[in-house]
């Protein structure tokens, strides 16, 4: 069905507060995920909330909990988010990145013990909303197969950059595996082959096929063995930035999913020069492309569902409105 | 044929004494030639010292030009490379970068005009070496078509990541395409075909067949369109932090590529906590993976070739030696 964008945030706002978040930290949440769901991801918004929800009630994630600072060096900053909200604990910290930008040139918050933050590219979209280049990950549950591998030793380690642009900023939110389970489970129930092979099956033969890919629990990294390559050093240095966990010590059921380790780092490019001249490099490389900017689509989802209203499932829709009933 | 690293690196310092670099920037090129070469990735060392020759007889590069700051505030420092040698000013920007993350916890040099830098993991290894984590990238010129395009619109723009580590640092060095133009014909010149799919034949169908790749020119981008995303936010960081060229605007032709973007980032974690902690947790990551950390093999090579020397090739050999005599 479809909802207007206030009724979504507000639905959402009055579950939170009947979940215990206090009603400021309540309102924000509740954005931070109607925001996702009206640019087009529900998968990381309204379809993720009633996974929040549990994770509050089994007490792995505590509305109370507020991140903070641990130690500082200089833009430098390490912060415990003493397992509160995950979307909260990560807009906090990219909030105190972005600070450490504005007073150091560049900033980086590292943290340690937080929860799911949700949709990654929040966290970029608010960076460029502020005027600043965003860069940020978080590590995972082991997830995904090392190439060579066939258990989930791995993390599908989302990695997310974003630059400030007047015509729209770009914003890349990108997990390390070629498709999620949500993405392969769409194709399976439309009947469709993935578009390029995206897993192994049960025989270890790389398949195109969603369905055998699901039941192997063998999605294929990003670049095979780079990919790989790649969620191994961003869990490592979140892991020893922040001094929190690492993928292997993450309790593998996403119900259980807990201390995740991310990175924020924000760069002030505006300290160093004219914004407009970035944006003048920006649009020039857009202009160029002949294909879609990162972000593109995320602006076009927005601008439509702002004003068509926001398409939402039924289940987690009725279960948040159930919530908000307290 | 081999060679031991000594005749190595002192054969190239004489070569570029004589190509016109002073004596000290002249021996630490070459080191950094060698030291890649004797990493095993010849392909990023000897085998690029005579397009580096070239460039600078045809006067792309500037040998006695050296990167200076621009502009800076806090950590964060703009950099121009006045056309100079790549691998030269690359090696200033992170020294910079590391100096900066000493003052202020994390430091970043974004570093413009330059020209190609070699081995991208060079810099990973000399953050990591200096004790910090390192994170760098380069755009190059465009080389690589977008998903969903045919045309080279956007670069395979090498992306650095590296962490310190006592018993063998991790270092990550990936650029954006799924293979080399330089590992596509190794495969073919052994008959053999790629082991996963690395582009697009003459008539658009994807293939594993690197013959049919190197004639249409239609490498494939890491993930598809997640490598093609990522190539394009790296090109536009780099390019706006700098104040320097886009891909678009590199001449596409190797031997003319120049003025070029880079990024080089410094985290001394060590300002936060002990680096104990962090060589503890990256062991923990390492010792669970049950495969090969990124610079893993970077470091076998490297102990391997310095004991039973460096295979090089006859032809970039052959010409060093000769312009080592003058």
């Amino acid at each position: 069905m479809i909802v207007a964008y206030e009724e979504l945030a507000e639905t959402l706002t009055r579950a939170l507060e009947h979940a215990g978040l206090e009603a400021e930290r309540a309102r924000r949440c509740a954005r931070i995920i109607a925001d996702s769901t009206r640019d087009g991801v529900p998968s990381h918004g309204l379809n993720l909330f009633p996974r929040l929800i549990a994770t509050i009630r089994s007490g792995v994630v505590d509305v109370n909990a507020r991140a903070g600072r641990v130690s500082r060096a200089g833009g430098l900053e390490r912060w415990d988010g003493r397992g509160g909200v995950g979307a909260l604990n990560a807009w906090d910290a990219m909030e105190a990145a972005i600070a450490g930008s504005r007073a150091h040139g560049i900033g980086c918050v590292a943290l340690a013990n937080t929860n799911h933050w949700m949709r990654g590219g929040t966290y970029g979209w608010q960076a460029a909303d502020a005027g600043v280049i965003g860069i940020c990950w978080t590590n995972t549950l082991p997830n995904l197969p090392p190439w060579g591998g066939d258990e989930p030793r791995i993390g599908n380690n989302p990695l997310v950059m974003a630059l400030p642009r007047p015509g729209g900023h770009l914003v890349l939110d990108m997990a390390m595996s070629q498709f999620s389970y949500g993405v392969m489970a769409a194709y399976r129930e439309r009947g469709e082959m993935l578009p390029v092979p995206g897993g192994f099956d049960a025989s270890g033969v790389m398949t195109s096929d969603p369905g055998a890919i699901e039941a192997s629990r063998r999605p294929l990294p990003i670049g095979f063995w780079k990919g790989t390559g790649l969620s191994i050093v961003l869990d490592a240095i979140a892991a020893s930035l922040a001094a929190g966990r690492a993928t292997h010590e993450i309790p593998a059921a996403p119900e259980r999913e807990s201390n995740l380790s991310q990175v924020f780092i924000a760069i002030d490019a505006s300290a160093l020069g004219s914004a407009d001249e970035i944006a003048r490099i920006a649009d020039a490389i857009v202009g160029d492309l002949g294909t879609r900017y990162p972000g593109q689509r995320t602006l076009a989802a927005r601008r439509q569902h702002t004003r068509d209203g926001i398409p939402v499932s039924d289940a987690p829709w009725a279960f948040a409105r159930t919530c908000a009933q307290g």
